[in-house]
């Protein structure tokens, strides 16, 4: 990306968080400023910022900026309390959560200092909560390529792959997950072609996913959801590739609705399904799919899509932002670490230890 | 329907096509008069009257209007040439050309009385020709009733169905073929709950069919397309009942894209999918799907969705208005004539002959 999806402004004291507001993309590219937690929370909630690992990055962030005024006496509480504000914004994507933890963490290792008084004991503790969430930062960019490198294992020259929802440059710090795989075999010179799902009911394959592969000159054939089963029968894709917004300690796969459909499309016509994300994605604590909380949005994202009318005032709608894939529909998952393949307890444990959390 | 989704209004040689304009609904219920055969055709492709039988009732009509006033020597030629043109306005519904067939038998069957000359022979031949394109109209009525009695077999009280795209009384003269099996079961006492998909591209679902089944005071919640496999995943459906396009000689089934994938999740689940269909959407010169052609549509039914822009300038598109759904997916085909179970060559053959065609 050319702009950044996420960036910071200025300094630690006095800086804020730089965002594109992806809900105008791709009519309009603009950039949101958030100087308070409530902006960084509500460009989380509505989407505006996007993407398991992009959700944590600004989340991080955004609890720098909700102590960058704060005394010394206010500072702790006021600290735990942005965290669980933040926390609040969306309850699916365990990046989010994942990041808020690393921050406390780096809190609670510098918290002592708070003791010893002093002014310039917040721009010590501010500094190493900002040197934190750059890193988180940092790394994502790191993973996305690692992703992207690991990926070329399942992808050859002249293959078709769909993909659902935006797991690209826009959900991350960098190249993406799923698509990481896609603009990373086009830089080894491989030609590929992706079928982007239009994603309803917010669109984001139409608007952002077709936007970035389009961008990057990657052959890219916009589809409606339900569409992805007749291209698949007609021999047209050699494999699916998505992002993900939390993984069970067996690999079942929270991501964006209408993932779990595609997985059974992919298994019935014998087409490998394989789900890209970083290590921070696992939750390790949740058995199964289960336990995963299942974010449900409002009835307007599907009666009044963008502005228009398109069902009956009054009508009943069931909402769920994600579905749950069982392990047994993905081939392999890749991370930043490696493959996990075939996906289970055994080889998710062995590549992602316990330290995420 | 208090109101009726097509009606003839006036004498057999003044008359005119007074149909529901369904790309409105749901914010808007009004009504187009055609009087013209382009305004048929432009009726029929523009999804202004849509659902197979619907189509079918549309077109014998409008063969009507394009003799209305046509001279002697003229009348055979201009006969002929509004049956080929209303055959292009849509490839994939069969019943389109099963009725344009029927009233070319009408006319066949008349068509000696020409050559006596005599301003009322016109009268005679128009006389005729109504009366078939009537009794097409007609018979739809029956079928839809016949169609909901049968289906009555397959629901039960409490019950709770999947549905795709509309198949109401918005796409036939009455009760529709799918939703008949629904307004039947209400009327018998029976409670049960639909879930419709909204359908996209054009939302029949959310316009249409949320609209028909509020209108009957039916329990309706409108889903994405891509929820419906996770809605079966949480076990809270019984079955799956979808209308038809055209079925071939084994059962293979075009329906409204989206069908396929519908049938696929039913299968997997093992929830039982069926179809419900009047016998003229039954096309037995195709021995399987691969033959059915189907249409595709402009990229814009993607892109534009109701107007506002949701995809970047240029992207390409893929926009197939039909999919075909393998017999095997199938339970069983709901007809006025009875149900066949399960879907093969031999038990079509023993239900539907070929009189059809």
């Amino acid at each position: 990306m050319s702009i950044e999806t996420l960036s910071w402004v200025g300094g630690v004291s006095d800086g804020f968080l730089r965002l594109i507001d992806q809900t105008l993309l791709p009519l309009r590219l603009c950039m949101i400023d958030c100087r308070s937690t409530e902006s960084v929370w509500e460009a989380i909630k509505q989407l505006r910022v996007r993407g398991a690992p992009a959700i944590g990055i600004a989340a991080a962030y955004g609890m720098v900026i909700g102590v960058q005024n704060v005394g010394l006496n206010l500072f702790e509480k006021r600290f735990y309390n942005v965290a669980q504000y933040l926390a609040s914004s969306r309850p699916t994507a365990v990046n989010l959560f994942w990041a808020i933890d690393r921050m406390k963490r780096r809190f609670e290792s510098v918290k002592p200092m708070l003791s010893s008084g002093g002014s310039d004991v917040i721009v010590q503790i501010l500094d190493e909560l900002f040197s934190e969430a750059r890193k988180i930062h940092e790394e994502d960019r790191a993973i996305c390529r690692a992703i992207g490198n690991y990926g070329q294992s399942i992808i050859k020259n002249g293959d078709t792959f769909i993909t659902h929802c935006n797991a690209g440059g826009l959900a991350t710090a960098d190249y993406g997950t799923a698509l990481a795989v896609f603009f990373t075999a086009v830089e080894g010179g491989k030609k590929i072609s992706v079928y982007a799902d239009e994603t309803r009911p917010l669109l984001q394959g139409a608007r952002l996913t077709a936007w970035e592969l389009m961008e990057r000159g990657i052959n890219v054939t916009l589809i409606c959801d339900s569409m992805a089963a007749m291209v698949m029968r007609q021999g047209k894709v050699n494999g699916v590739i998505v992002g993900a917004d939390r993984i069970a300690a067996n690999g079942d796969t929270a991501n964006k609705i209408g993932t779990y459909g595609l997985a059974i499309s992919a298994y019935v016509h014998g087409i490998p399904f394989y789900v890209a994300a970083p290590s921070s994605t696992f939750d390790l604590a949740l058995a199964d799919g289960a336990g995963i909380p299942i974010e449900e949005r409002g009835a307007d994202e599907i009666c009044c899509s963008f502005g228009v009318r398109t069902a009956p005032e009054g009508v009943a709608v069931y909402n769920p932002a994600f579905d749950v894939t069982p392990a047994k529909f993905i081939n392999s998952i890749i991370t930043e670490r490696g493959i996990i393949t075939p996906v289970n307890k055994e080889n998710i444990e062995k590549l992602i230890t316990n330290t995420n959390r």
